[in-house]
C-alpha cells in the first residue's frame, strides 16, 4: 500500500485546510449589494417569516448537510477531539461535493455528552437540510441518532453505520446473484458489534436475513450474555435466533456470510474453509483486515471484499453517502428511512448490470459516475413513496 | 431609491441561497481520495491530537468565521426568527468572501436564550476561526458577547454594535479634519441607546471625546432614569458628565455632532440649526434617515452622512467588518480589541487622501478596493501590538 502520510500533510498545509464557502450570486456594484444584501434581502425574509416552508426556496437550506462529529471515534486514531477530527469532517464535505454536489459544511463539536450534541444540532437546524453524523462512538451515536431522529425534521443518518451497511447489502445481493442462494436461507456471522457491526445486521434483517449472528471478541451475542451495552442487548433479541454459542471459530462454521468490522487478521484460513460452499467475506477491519485477500482465496472463499482501494470489491461508503443525501434532499425528505437505505443499496448493486458481474466486480468502482445518479433516483423514489418527501 | 424587493427575490429563489461549500484540493481519482481522505487525512489528525494548535496549519480554520444570529433584530423587521434571517446572513457570508476573501458560513440558532446561544457556539468554536454576531437585540447582544468573548479563544465581534461605531468614528476624524475641530472638545448627541448607539458612544469616548450625551424618546440617559436596561445604566455612568436633561430638542442644541440609530424623520430642521457652527450630522435611520440630506442642509449642516448608498457619505459597515476579521484572521488573533477597532476607523479615513476630503466625501465608497486591505493590515498591526496574535 503507497504511503500518502507525506502528501496528505502536505496536501493540507499548502491549502490550509480543505474547503472554502463561495458565494453563489455576483456583488459587484451597488445594485448587486442592494439585491443580495439591504435593502432587497428583506423580501426573502419576509416571505420566510410569512412561510417557513419557504426557507427551501430563498436559502441554502436545500442543498446543506451538516457533518457532525465530536471526534470520539475518528478511523482508527480514537477518541481525538473535535479539533484533531476536523481533517476527516473536511473530507467528508469535499467528497458530498464531487459525488453529489451537496453542500456539506463540518460542524466538529468540542463535547462528549449525548445531550448536548442533540441540543446543538437541534439550535442549527434552520440552515441545514440534513445531518450525516460522523465518528462518533458506540453506543453514543445510537442514542444520538435516535434523540436527533425524534427532534429534526430533515434527515439524519450516521454513515459509519447506514453507508457501511448500505454498501456491504449492496455487495452481498450481487454476490447471491452469482452464488445462486437465496437472502432468506442465508446464515450471516457479523464479527464486531459496534456502530458499523449492529447497523448491518438490522439492514440485512429488513432485507430478509433471518439466520445471523453477531460476535464478539468473546464470541457470539445471545440474550443474557454479559458486558453488553444497550445495544448490544437489543441485538441479542433480534439475532442469534438458535442460540448458538461459542467463539468466532464455532459460530462461523457452516455459515454463508462472514461480515467483519473488527480486528486484523483475526480470521484463519481453518476458519474460512470451515464456511459452507460459495463463502463470502466481506473483511472491512482497516488498513489491515480480517483476513487477506489472497489467503481467503487459498482457503477457498468464493467472494471476498475488504474496505481497501487496491484490492477488487472495495467496500466504500462514497458510493452510498453522496447519493443518498442528493436523493434526500432534491425531494427535501423529513428522514431517511429503511425503505430508503434498501433502495439504495439495490442501487447501488443494479449499477453493475448482470453480465458483468464476477467474484473479483460485485460493487462498482467508487469513481463510477452513475452510481451517484442512480442512488439518488432510487432514494428519491423511495422517499415519495413512503411520503417522507416535502416535494 | 430603486426598488429591489423584485429583483431580492428572484435572486435568491433562482440560485436557492446565496452560499455554497467548495473544495480546496482535487478529488479526480483514487490517489486524491486517499490524501484528502483515508488514509492519508488520518495524519493531520494525529498532528493537530499531538498539538491543538496546528488546526491554524491544517484546517479550514484559518480563513473561517461564524455569522451567528438569533434572529432576534433583523435589519427593520425585528424577532423574525432563524430561519427567516437565513438570507440576510447568507448575504453577510458573501460579503465577507467578495471584500475580504474570507469564508464564512450562517449560523442561525433557534434560540432567543442568551445562555442557549453561548453554549451552543461555544461547542462549535473548533472549526472557527472568528465569530461574527449579527442581528441580536440588545441588551442581550451584550451579554451574549461578553459571555463569547470571555469562553472563546477566538475573535467575537458584534457587528451592528462594533462595525457601525467604527465607520462612524472614521467618518468624524475625517469631518473633523475639515470642521478644524479638536476631537477632545467635541460635544456629542448620540439618539437610540440600542446595540449601535451604545457602541458608538463607547468607542468615541475610548478615542478621545469626553463630552456626550445618549437620548432615548423620552430624552437624555441619565444616572437614576426610569426604565432603562442594565446597558443604558452603565452607559448613564460614563456619559452624560453634566447632567443635562431634557428632550432631544433640549440636549442637541449647541452640539458639535448628532448621531442618529433612531426612528426616521425625527430630527427637524430646527433642531440642525441650533447645533454649534459646522454641525456634523449622522442620521443613519433606515431606510428613511432622522433627517433627509437636503433638508439638514436647508438648516445649515457642515457635513451629514446616513446609512444610504444614494446619498454621499454612506455609513456602511461593509467598510469595517471585512478587513477587521482579514486582519485579524491573518495573524489568528485571540480577540478584537478596542485598539485594533481605533485602527480600523483611522484605516477606513485615512483611505481617502486628506486632499480629496470634502464635506461629500468622509467616508471612502464600498467598493474601494484599498480599503478592506488598508483596514486589514491596520489591524494586524494592532493586534502584534497588543500581543493578542498567534503569529
Amino acid at each position: 500500500m503507497k504511503d500518502y502520510n507525506d502528501l496528505a500533510l502536505k496536501l493540507h498545509k499548502k491549502n490550509k485546510g480543505k474547503i472554502s464557502v463561495n458565494s453563489k450570486v455576483e456583488v459587484k456594484d451597488k445594485d448587486d449589494l442592494s439585491i443580495a444584501y439591504t435593502p432587497g434581502v428583506a423580501m426573502p425574509c419576509r416571505e420566510i417569516h410569512d412561510d417557513e416552508n419557504k426557507v427551501y426556496d430563498y436559502t441554502s437550506k436545500s442543498n446543506l448537510v451538516a457533518v457532525v462529529s465530536d471526534g470520539s471515534a475518528v478511523l482508527g486514531l480514537g477518541n481525538i477531539g473535535a479539533k484533531a477530527s476536523i481533517p476527516v469532517m473536511e473530507g467528508k464535505a469535499i467528497l458530498f461535493k464531487e459525488f453529489a454536489d451537496v453542500d456539506a459544511f463540518p460542524i466538529c463539536l468540542d463535547t462528549n455528552d449525548v445531550d448536548e450534541i442533540v441540543k446543538t444540532v437541534k439550535l442549527m437546524e434552520p440552515v441545514f437540510g440534513g445531518v450525516n453524523l460522523e465518528d462518533i462512538s458506540a453506543p453514543r451515536c445510537f442514542e444520538i441518532e435516535n434523540k436527533l431522529k425524534a427532534a429534526l425534521d430533515i434527515p439524519v443518518f450516521h454513515d459509519d453505520q447506514h453507508g457501511t451497511a448500505i454498501v456491504v447489502a449492496a455487495g452481498i445481493i450481487n454476490s447471491l446473484k452469482l452464488a445462486k442462494k437465496d437472502i432468506k436461507e442465508l446464515e450471516v456471522v457479523v464479527n464486531g458489534p459496534g456502530s458499523a457491526g449492529i447497523a448491518i445486521s438490522k439492514l440485512l434483517i429488513s432485507m430478509g436475513v433471518k439466520n445471523i449472528v453477531l460476535c464478539d471478541k468473546d464470541g457470539a451475542v445471545f440474550e443474557g450474555k454479559e458486558n453488553m451495552n444497550w445495544a448490544q442487548q437489543e441485538m441479542a433479541k433480534i439475532t442469534n435466533k438458535n442460540d448458538e454459542r461459542g467463539i468466532l471459530k464455532d459460530i462461523i462454521c457452516g455459515k454463508d456470510v462472514f461480515i467483519g468490522v473488527s480486528a486484523p487478521n483475526i480470521l484463519t484460513k481453518d476458519m474460512v474453509a470451515s464456511m459452507k460452499d460459495k463463502a463470502i467475506v466481506f473483511a472491512m477491519a482497516n488498513p489491515i483486515p480480517e483476513i487477506m485477500p489472497d489467503k481467503a482465496k487459498e482457503a477457498g472463499v468464493f467472494i471476498i471484499g475488504t474496505g481497501r482501494s487496491d484490492f477488487d470489491n472495495q467496500v466504500n461508503n462514497v458510493l452510498a453517502f453522496p447519493g443518498i443525501f442528493r436523493g434526500a434532499l432534491d425531494v427535501r425528505a423529513r428522514e431517511i428511512n429503511e425503505e430508503m437505505k434498501i433502495a439504495a443499496a439495490l442501487a447501488i448493486a443494479n449499477t453493475i448490470p448482470d453480465e458483468e458481474i464476477s467474484v473479483d466486480n460485485i460493487l462498482p468502482k467508487p469513481f463510477d459516475k452513475n452510481v451517484g445518479t442512480n442512488v439518488a433516483n432510487a432514494v428519491k423514489e423511495a422517499a415519495i413513496k413512503t411520503g417522507v418527501n416535502r416535494i
